[in-house]
């Protein structure tokens, strides 16, 4: 009797050590949509470096199945995905839910807006992360920065912009706001799937387009066709979004959701790191390879009369809504402060020796 | 008996089910030295914010103990602390070990060196990591990124720099391989403890200091008495550092290895983004508030002055070591290469159109 009594001790007591530990045990299985086609790179190392991170720190616990646009077949359903809770997660950019939402557009970059690190800052020490956080709560989605592109260039052109006037009747590839921002200067913006657009500028059904930078550009062989690189103003620092269904996060345990926050947060970091290599290595082998491809920048006027129909278009923005004008608001506030700093610090320091 | 069986057989499932679970369970209580004083602003954030991840990560699995530097009593002993394992992590700064290792001093900031974007992808994608674990494994140590401050600031003068005449006989506190240079030049560098730095610069023994930049200048209150503030050229991307006792890290199991590298990885970014925001607004204070210090840049004449020097002592030192020639071609060869990029994106983003 001493022994049973022993071991019905020992039974109860190994009882008590098991529960929480085989509760903290359970397993999760989640999947994530992208926007992107499988192995898209740069994008897709993104959502594949979060979920390796998330996989070895929860030791397996949390397992995210990473489903590309050829699987779900739907690159811009993401959001629906996540707000209905089919997916738990998704990854893609925030701009591209203004039609259900004006105030998603601003979370992404801004035509004429901050660099990465201002915009880094005014996320996470400006009340970046807050005003998104009111944004998309009613949806029941949590949204999160996923990965930053650094400057975009300003586009491939086959003819050179020299005044206001070359702007008028330009047929360029380039969707969104900054779409609108050139309409309004009399050019036909136009959006064409990225597998037509080499033909498209090749056959002349577009005088120019604007795809990333160098970093993705090189691939899809634009530099072949078009002399003339513009430099950027419409995405300069355009950051791709993690989405969680808010639910599901509700569920994770204290210490998945710690991990799964880190994990998007240095994916986003890590995408910047990658995307300013990858951009670094591909700009010079264009210089090297292709030596008439001319890099230029939009001539002073035209740039200002750019700036000034964005400003317009924004102001509109404002007063049709009170939560985007508090959005834009905040926005210029701290970019102002930011740039002072940019261009004493960084801009500065590049003037201050000769380059080679 | 059958009864008695039943609970011996479910003793040992239950011995097997646990014996995993206990050792994932392990606890580990580590100590992190650090080279600052106690609630040091950002520097001393980051490790806070990196042993914060690491606690909710794990779940309480792994501890770190920060000691600040009036604990240890000895702010430039950390490398020798994690080196014998009396504290299995440091936060520190690389440069700081020149005096051991003349290798270590690569990898923290240059002068007109990388910016912090350009250097992290040094470090991720361009070889720096591996440079830097050739460097550091014969310790027993492992170095990570630590913090990046930004761009600093060229220091405070009490008068202005107009030629390289000023320079010469100049008291500035300005230690390490920047005042090496400018001794070439025939300035008088100095250094002297954070606590005095104020007096000193107010009752002229010395005549010009640099700190960090508005993000920790403004509170050591330099603005007060030194009219010109200059723009930066000797520290473009200072990083600091996390070292880890290659032993102690060895013990711990996977699981916790990833959840502490991603830790302090984060922590690293963090603070650039932190640093970015806290001199952006420094800046402004200092702008608003005294409205009469002046922020200049150094001639050029005097830039490429200093420039030359530094390129003959890096030349010297490269010379000198066949691994320091390894490393310093590896950065010649990408900042070459990243700078390119920086000044079509950034630069000439930030060039194109108008400032307030």
């Amino acid at each position: 009797m001493i022994k049973f009594r022993t071991l019905a001790v020992g039974l109860v007591f190994a009882a008590l050590v098991i529960s929480p530990l085989a509760h903290a045990e359970k397993k999760y299985r989640w999947r994530l949509a992208e926007t992107w086609g499988p192995n898209f790179p740069i994008f897709g190392d993104a959502t594949k470096n979060m979920a390796k991170m998330v996989d070895e720190m929860s030791n397996g616990r949390l397992k995210i199945r990473i489903d590309s646009a050829n699987k779900h077949k739907s690159a811009l359903g993401i959001f629906d995905f996540v707000r209905t809770g089919q997916y738990q997660m998704g990854h893609s950019a925030s701009y591209y839910w203004k039609g259900k939402d004006i105030n998603t557009l601003f979370f992404t970059t801004l035509p004429f807006g901050m660099t990465t690190p201002e915009q880094y800052a005014w996320f996470y020490h400006g009340g970046g992360m807050e005003l998104m956080k009111e944004t998309y709560d009613q949806y029941g989605i949590m949204s999160f920065p996923g990965g930053n592109t650094g400057n975009q260039m300003g586009g491939w052109f086959r003819k050179e912009i020299n005044s206001l006037e070359d702007l008028k009747g330009l047929k360029m590839r380039i969707p969104g706001f900054a779409g609108e921002v050139l309409a309004k200067l009399g050019a036909s913006p136009t959006n064409i799937p990225p597998a037509e657009l080499y033909t498209a500028l090749e056959r002349n059904t577009i005088d120019a387009l604007e795809w990333v930078g160098p970093s993705l550009d090189l691939r899809m062989g634009f530099q072949k066709i078009a002399p003339f690189y513009y430099t950027g103003w419409h995405e300069p620092a355009t950051e791709l979004q993690f989405m969680v269904n808010q639910e599901a996060y509700d569920e994770l345990p204290a210490d998945l959701q710690a991990i799964l926050v880190v994990a998007m947060k240095t994916a986003a970091y890590d995408m910047y790191t990658q995307s300013t290599h990858e951009s670094s290595v591909n700009l010079a082998e264009i210089q090297e390879k292709f030596p008439d491809v001319k890099i230029r920048s939009f001539p002073k006027d035209v740039m200002n009369a750019i700036k000034a129909e964005n400003d317009k278009l924004l102001a509109e923005f404002a007063a049709a809504d009170p939560e985007t004008k508090k959005i834009l608001e905040s926005i210029e506030a701290y970019s102002k402060k930011a740039r002072q700093w940019t261009r004493f610090s960084d801009v500065a320091y590049l003037e201050n020796f000769d380059s080679e």
